[in-house]
């Protein structure tokens, strides 16, 4: 775990959090991204040496669009930097806590990513992110 | 703002927290401090360029303990550092921000901090901090 890597915002209207948001860090995004797969879009923010991620569902029955059904708008989860999400992965099983992907997979922002289950972790989403190297892909490593 | 100062946790058992959360982050929590003046025990583990801060209730009628009652554990609060926390809190109020504090209050691990409302941003509490001058104190400024 080298650092926060982003923190990740449930948000109902994308562009209106931009502008609150561009606001609040007294900067703009600096882009914006469809994960269709994971049925959001997103939008990213620098701050220093961490990111804050916005994140508005595409899909009614979206991880989002039940975050938001259940808890409203607000901090959904924190993404911590790791140089081998493997190792990190195996590491935190062996710890006792629930991973929610025995593979990473690919997440926005280029990067590998897997989830910890909040139940074992104090009821915070932990994600744990890897920069994704350009070549093999994620199927073609295994 | 600079960065992502800490995050801030919201725990049942600050002792059995920071065993899960060694394991987490793979580092112990470098101190433990009280802030009686908001009744929180906090610990803080260092994370990179970052900060984790656990919080437990020391009243029962505390902060932590109405979020502990309303929503569970989990994340709390984002704390952003900040160079000039009375420039920053002027400039957020004047972008339409509520900064429920006025004037800066001493918080933990010696900072001035202020909080923002999160119904104006977000459903985010967010914290602006700023490393606290040795002298004068911050009575004395004023």
């Amino acid at each position: 775990m080298k650092k926060i890597e982003h923190l990740g915002i449930a948000v109902k209207n994308l562009d209106a959090s931009n502008d609150l948001f561009e606001k609040l860090l007294g900067v703009a995004p600096y882009k914006e991204e469809e994960v269709a797969s994971e049925g959001v879009k997103t939008s990213f923010f620098m701050n220093g040496p961490n990111k804050i991620e916005l994140l508005e569902s595409t899909k009614e029955d979206g991880p989002i669009a039940k975050f938001l059904e259940k808890k409203g708008e607000g901090i959904h989860h924190v993404a911590f930097e790791v140089d081998d999400i493997l190792v990190e992965i195996a590491r935190l099983k062996n710890e006792g806590f629930i991973v929610l992907n025995e593979e990473p997979k690919k997440g926005a922002d280029n990067k590998l990513v897997a989830f910890v289950h909040p139940k074992t972790s104090n009821g915070v989403l932990v994600e744990l992110c890897q920069e994704a190297p350009p070549q093999p892909s994620p199927k073609e490593r295994e």
